[in-house]
């Protein structure tokens, strides 16, 4: 019933010569790696706003300093991350890029940067979809966690358990719907702003407070809050393999093309947010404000917040391409678990989709699925990993010394020096807002990635098998105890001492008993039945059974000779109804699991299946 | 650590020669075993006047009315219970008597009826011990939950599992300590009640509406609540064995004794709620209120709520005493688990004790620790059982037919009617309020009674051994197929194989691979290897480790004979550090679990404990 149940929902195994892959146009590629960035606009602008509109200070005219700085930003990563897809065209991440040029360390903190920037992604995404809706619907307002959880689960998780191809066009539709959504929208408002009788910017959304050291402070957290919006802007260069050829030029299109739209978005909302003077409300996004004001609360509006909540959702649908891959990765280089490195039946990463998802739960359920607060965490993981990047371009370049490697160098280190600055200014802005626990999760996920290659290192030692030593390949010599612990003949001991039988070894059947009229009683049947096995009985004064068994089988392994193996051969109940169980006790469990966590013997189990 | 920690709460494992048994003065035991009837006072008269001050009704003048009721059951109950004690002295509550009596299933309902009762003592008298302290300290009502969880958990479940001796001073103390600080309240009360200008009872107290069907419908229910307060008059006649000689003399000279004490501390609670007019308070008992307008709320007050509190903890501790050596006596007969009927270390039937604690817990956390919605479940499967143990003493005496025995047979038949009627009445009368789930409760317990009846009836006819057959003590003829999954050769395969071999059987290596690659490099190096065992391959294009050595071993079962034998061989990684285990995947556990469960194979794990 459960393998019906998982083929229902995640479909029949794939055989492995299903693995295949298709090339994009520059058309599709686009709305596929640009879900990610583009639908930054749903929450990059408003968390600038939320910062300056914070009470008692007059800081919102200081908006668009922070929103200039955050374009210059794009443009210099736009640049850089271009350089990365000639650089890859295989493809791979800051990880690849920083293990083939920086070494294990660096690489390792890029790894951990990029699986918090995933994790994120995927935090920020839905809950910030999910606002989409809600801002729409206020209805839902309770259902805010349910819905993010069934998200995450329902469709995320299961979808990419099932292995969607990427190319599919579930994609490439609402990315598209969004784009041109959002700049009918924009036109709208911008029309509207030029044409009506108003100032294009009222005044109120102008006014600044006397620039002071709490104001620079201000307006450098809302820039750092800001940086969340170029999220995204990697997955061009992660993908390049996919593109038609000439695959790297295309790529290269592709991204500025992008980043272009993502510019035009981000400042025509931004202008928007000014026009309108849109201050932060509970449980409503600035997007669902703009589109209020702009549209009028009529389909157009739920049309901008439903390919809203889509884009969003589908972001986050990114990071399942971007991290079981990763996790793959790093499994198959010995820092993490080797089993996130395999693929499950439908030849995705299932256990890698399945941690991806429970994480991402995890952190909803921490932050009550609160977008401001997840940002904090969001924006300097990503840049740390946009600065290692470019670094490790730059010895690229230096190494390669190709065409033009001056210049192209040049670009990297001056993206890599600019996005340096932005991981410190996040930092120190946003230290106490939750910078710290990136901070504080990176180097502790280096530990872990360095102690699991540890283990997996030793354990190759132990496990090397000298091929040419012949000494494993001899028959073994050793004498072979073979203890069978009994109670009162039953068919079960009867048949189990019959198995022991086969072994060719020393039976001992050992029987504990807690007073000697058991004892005797034991003794007398087992005289009368005459099975030729040895009975030796351990008295149990204080009622335990499973002691004196291990402390017999203790005192064995002490007194046999090194090449001699001892097994233990226990009869195991296995009832036909469920609840059956419950009215045994697990005494055969329980000796079986302490046996082989503690005890160098072999322990075999006879199941012996009731009929009824 | 977790032994040291279990040293420390529970104490070190008693010898079989310390189960001890020491006999009462009626002195002590009469504090022993009247707890649960004494403390009962605690909560039967407020249980009778919460009725009849509903809201909308003048009925509190008919107070007397079910309290004289009440006080004549008591007085029956009283002369059958004395008879009890005189038919069994070697004890034994009313499934002993019913079992030896009446039959399976008559005794069977005495022993659902004894299961929901005791369990309900646990949870009415922890929870009105709880009460008690509340009423006294306010501010510990929010913590009401904990103080019931904490008393259950931590006092009377680890004071039981210890295994305190039921004679210890500790359970006599606290009984006269409340017996005699009742009698001051009470004789305080009367005294100013007659010394004082008032009416002895104020005519507002006596108010009754005109008697009609509701009036009769309510006095009963308040009858049928007041009943409660006979809860644990059976106890004393349970204990026979340990009085001094002579036994039942003594046992009956006791028993009247602790009725007239109950009798005259219902009465004077009784008279005192009449006389202050007392009506139900929140978060306040009656009995408080009684002290508080009686002693002031000075030290005495005080005395009086600590004193209830204990000794209603008390009477919870007589259960403690009673279900789990009646569950043991099911045990025994096959009704329940069997490992319900076994000793602990301790000498007390741990597993008991902590079932028992736990279903008081779920109860008290149900019913958020409401006494009266508990009462209602209570008094039902107190008089049932009452009524049984009667009607089998009505067939003892016949049976006997000894000295005055149809004197007998006419005091517990009457009784039987007596309380036979009460059981109607309760049923009725509150079969909305909670009385309809002791009514399911019952026959339900009696088909689980049943059911694992038969489980084990049909275990012990699979498992007899005919022990003059002697096709079980011949040698095994059969041959023997040992089936080892193996890998790339590594030294755990070696010394797997290695072992295998002294196994006496044909050796089959068998190695899953998912392409044919893997399978032509791992032939390779087992060419070079050279460990003289067949390797077999098994392809598995939908990457899947465990489906396919199943696969294999369920042809192979099926190909072999009936007296062939298969055991597969597994290597298991024990590795140093707990969290160690998360890097590996738990194949081997998985395939052995599988294995036990579902086919008719021996399975050996041999354990590789990982030096570091």
């Amino acid at each position: 019933m459960f393998t019906e149940l998982r083929r229902l929902l995640i479909g029949r195994p794939l055989h492995n010569r299903e693995a295949a892959g298709e090339r994009l146009t520059k058309m599709k590629a686009l709305a596929i790696f640009s879900s990610d960035a583009l639908s930054s606009v749903g929450y990059g602008p408003e968390q600038i706003a939320v910062i300056l509109a914070v009470s008692g200070m007059v800081a919102y005219g200081y908006f668009s300093y922070a929103f200039a700085a955050v374009l210059l930003l794009l443009g210099v990563v736009t640049l850089s991350y271009a350089q990365v897809a000639r650089a890859n065209p295989g493809g791979g991440g800051s990880y690849s890029v920083a293990k083939k040029n920086l070494g294990e360390n660096t690489a390792l903190i890029a790894a951990a940067a990029l699986f918090a920037d995933y994790v994120l992604t995927v935090a920020v995404s839905v809950s910030s979809g999910t606002d989409a809706l809600v801002s729409a619907f206020p209805a839902l307002v309770h259902w805010r966690m349910s819905i993010n959880l069934f998200t995450l689960f329902g469709v995320l998780m299961l979808v990419n358990l099932r292995g969607i191809r990427e190319s599919s066009n579930v994609f490439v539709i609402p990315t598209y719907l969004f784009v041109f959504g959002m700049l009918g929208m924009i036109g709208v408002g911008v029309y509207n702003a030029f044409a009506g009788t108003e100032p294009i910017i009222p005044p109120a959304s102008m006014v600044k407070q006397q620039f002071d050291a709490a104001i620079l402070v201000l307006v450098l957290r809302a820039f750092a809050n800001g940086c969340s919006s170029m999220t995204g802007v990697e997955a061009i260069s992660n993908g390049v393999p996919m593109f038609k050829k000439p695959e790297y030029v295309n790529a290269i299109k592709t991204t500025y093309w992008m980043s272009g739209l993502l510019a035009i978005l981000l400042s025509g909302t931004s202008f928007l947010i000014l026009h309108y003077h849109i201050l932060p409300t509970p449980n409503v996004t600035m997007l669902s404000q703009i589109a209020e004001q702009t549209l009028g609360r009529g389909w157009m509006y739920y049309y901008i917040q439903i390919t809203t909540m889509l884009i969003l959702y589908l972001a986050a649908n990114t990071s399942y391409n971007g991290l079981p891959p990763l996790m793959s990765l790093l499994a198959q280089d010995g820092y993490l678990p080797r089993y996130l490195g395999l693929r499950g039946e439908r030849l995705s990463f299932s256990n890698g989709i399945m941690l991806l998802s429970a994480i991402a739960a995890l952190l909803i359920f921490t932050f009550h699925g609160n977008v401001e607060h997840l940002i904090s965490l969001y924006a300097i993981g990503v840049f740390l990993s946009f600065t290692i990047a470019q670094t490790g371009l730059v010895v690229h370049w230096n190494r390669e010394r190709g065409e033009n490697w001056l210049r192209r160098a040049f670009v990297n280190a001056f993206g890599a020096m600019v996005t340096g600055i932005v991981v410190l200014v996040i930092a120190v802005t946003k230290f106490s807002h939750g910078a710290w626990i990136v901070l504080v999760f990176i180097p502790t996920m280096i530990v872990i990635f360095k102690s699991i290659n540890r283990h997996y290192r030793d354990m190759a030692e132990q496990l090397h098998l000298p091929i040419e030593d012949e000494t494993y390949t001899q028959p073994p010599k050793g004498k072979h105890y073979v203890v069978v612990p009994v109670a009162t003949p039953t068919r079960v001991v009867a048949e189990t001492l019959r198995y022991a039988k086969t072994l060719n070894g020393e039976i001992i059947a050992l029987c504990v008993v807690n007073d000697k009229e058991f004892a005797e009683k034991i003794e007398a049947k087992w005289k009368q039945w005459k099975p030729q096995v040895k009975l030796v009985t351990v008295y149990s004064p204080y009622r335990l059974v499973i002691q004196p068994l291990i402390h017999f089988i203790e005192k064995l392994e002490r007194k046999k000779q090194p090449e001699d193996y001892i097994t233990v051969v226990i009869p195991e109940f296995e009832t036909r109804k469920w609840w059956h169980r419950l009215l045994h006790n697990q005494t055969g469990f329980i000796l079986r699991t302490l046996l082989i966590f503690n005890e160098n013997v072999a322990v075999t189990t006879i199941p012996y299946h009731l009929k009824k």
